[in-house]
């Protein structure tokens, strides 16, 4: 009897009748003789409700407090669906994180879970009562309540399903798969069979916000087959896989972007040691996410250094990095809000030097200029001023032959 | 340096900003040298919002999902106050009842009170920060929440204060204390500075909705000196005490009423033992609270049986006694959904026979009639028709002599 860890978004569970919907859902799956542990975020809406009733007490509330404040979402969703499904006639119960324990370290607000235990939930499921997980939750070892941060739901749902040893954790969600590019810019993108954990882990953190990145991330450490799909539309969605053994592998995956990036360039920099870490440690300090790090070859001793952030911490990023060009006596401070990042994925381009080269000639043909290149082993990413962004996407989607119609690349 | 609890209901913590003006009064009173802990409700409105959420998914949810529901209410506001109390500099900690633990039975949705570790509060209270405790909630020893029903956080309050031997337990609320009579109705109704735990009991449960009946009851067995006083407004408040020691202690402490009462009598039934039974158990067993019960010496081997309900159950309650009319043979079944229960109430009645007579003339100078008459120790409550309830509490409270500006009876 195959054991599905089934995990339901903010959306899935926005209001009473799609809690009975996703009910109805996992009844059909109880059904086919599958057991079902749940794991469920808040109701769409509620942690930003929770989170703005706590920055009304304090502009920087407690990551305790805040730990508890949230936490309340996922309680209360959690026991909503165990009620909708005790109505149809299913015997299920909430778990709460102190209840299961799901045990994490106490780095409240971004908790890292270090221990689930399974014994009550494997009884729970033996005595035929389908566990409904109250998502995003953990408690630490003093009993605090902590939290794992946004996207939280979906690492509970996939380290549940490592610790229990799940067949597969289905990720329900409102979108049916994940995709070769955004499909309000590319008309024909092409919804994946399946994608290999790395790419996926470069599709999530590169703006397909369909997982969150830490739960893949946990999802191929841990060998969970992990399956996003929707919660209210039939279909099989897209399998997250080990490699792809497919022979007709392609080469790039999928095209993905992200928008409202600003890149800030220091030039006339030193190339000695240190020089990097002390331009982007009073950014990081102030947690400001910093994405793109781009540093050229120096010449004459001096180098370039540019990296991008989000658009919104922009001004705050390069005040800061005022003090930092006089101190490290640097030519120039420069900047720019009005790019976008474009990259393509593919766990096939690690042996296929070609890739960079057709996607460089690629924007050329269209005169979009390249103003940054970056590159992992399975991505590359490049950033453009930000209205050629859909162009972009849609002419690389088509020279990769990504859409539905076109032939295999 | 005096232990107190302070316990703050749903009014009190009804928004942001009366949050705030809650943990300025915490502060307040931690100035002064005292250690608090406080007891908080949910913001008020949000147990009925949270309630209705779970009637949405079933008629009857079960009990103990609908505990895990309605105690993210006090998840929610102790986190913020804590976070409120910290932003005023005052080191704070929620506690949820696994936390401390508060540990009840398994009734859920009404749990009682088992054991309070108190080793976790006293070390929070020895390490200067102040523990704000979520009212309302339990956990049984199989690790599932329990609530203790409507008004529960006052019981929290006082099974606190008792474990920890506190020098007196606050009830924070809306009125400044426990009056003669309400003042809606009588202009000159005097705020008692002290009144007897079985006067408050009597006061409580008979509609001067002040105090939960439960959690005086609780004070009243541990000793524990309560208070009830107003969150916002300076004043003494109200002690209820052990029984009065004063010389001047007046016959009767207040005159209280119950409004939108209704009256179901089934007359000429046997007199022979199971026959009250027989009426009261359908009732019960409907789950509607039937308060008075009145059944006279039988004449000829008949008895007329007269209960009070809600006015709301009247209607419910007359069709269940239909069938019970016809197994008892019982000569009729009659009702009045426009009666009022009035009521005086004071620990002096008990060695005084004279306030009977006195409460029966009075209301028969006005003209009053009295359709049923219970008593206790301390109480005697007459039914009549609701249109002459502000003139009889009016009249009451003047006739014993309650009023501000009146010389004591």
């Amino acid at each position: 009897m195959a054991l599905i860890v089934q995990k339901y978004g903010g959306t899935s569970v926005g209001d009473a009748e799609r809690i009975q919907r996703v009910a109805r859902r996992i009844a059909d799956s109880l059904a086919t003789g599958q057991r079902v542990i749940v794991v469920v975020s808040a109701i769409g809406g509620e942690t930003n409700r929770l989170e703005a009733l706590g920055l009304q007490m304090a502009a920087r509330p407690e990551a305790r407090e805040m730990d508890v404040l949230l936490a309340a979402g996922e309680q209360v969703s959690s026991a909503l669906l165990a009620m909708a499904l005790t109505t149809l006639g299913h015997r299920a119960r909430s778990y709460l994180a102190h209840q299961i324990p799901m045990l994490t370290n106490a780095q409240h607000q971004r908790a890292r879970i270090e221990k689930i235990e399974t014994a009550s939930l494997m009884e729970c499921l033996a005595d035929g009562v389908t566990p409904v997980v109250a998502g995003f939750q953990g408690i630490s070892a003093a009993g605090r309540i902590t939290t794992l941060g946004r996207g939280g739901s979906d690492t509970t749902a996939v380290a549940v399903a490592a610790a229990v040893a799940a067949d597969e954790c289905q990720i329900c969600t409102d979108v049916d798969g994940v995709y070769t590019a955004d499909p309000r810019i590319v008309r024909n993108a092409r919804r994946m069979a399946q994608v290999t954990f790395e790419e996926m882990l470069e599709l999530a953190s590169l703006g397909s916000k369909v997982l969150h990145p830490r739960s893949v991330e946990f999802a191929g450490k841990y060998k969970v087959p992990l399956r996003v799909l929707s919660t209210f539309e039939a279909g099989e969605g897209t399998l997250i896989t080990m490699e792809n053994e497919s022979m007709e592998e392609p080469i790039v995956s999928g095209v993905t972007y992200a928008r409202n990036e600003a890149k800030i360039t220091l030039s006339g920099v030193s190339d000695v040691p240190g020089v990097a870490a002390k331009i982007v440690g009073p950014v990081a300090g102030a947690e400001i996410e910093v994405d793109m790090i781009v540093q050229n070859t120096a010449a004459d001793g001096l180098t370039d250094f540019t990296f991008t952030v989000g658009r919104k911490d922009y001004e705050a990023a390069l005040e800061l990095l005022k003090p930092v060009r006089t101190k490290l006596g640097a030519r120039a401070l420069s900047g720019d809000n009005k790019i976008a990042k474009v990259s393509v994925v593919g766990v096939g381009m690690r042996s296929h030097a070609g890739v960079a080269a057709r996607l460089f000639n690629c924007l050329a043909t269209e005169n979009i200029n390249i103003q940054m290149i970056s590159t992992s082993e399975i991505k590359i990413s490049v950033v453009v001023d930000e209205r050629y962004l859909e162009l972009a996407v849609r002419t690389l989607h088509s020279a990769f032959g990504l859409g539905q119609t076109a032939a295999g690349s």
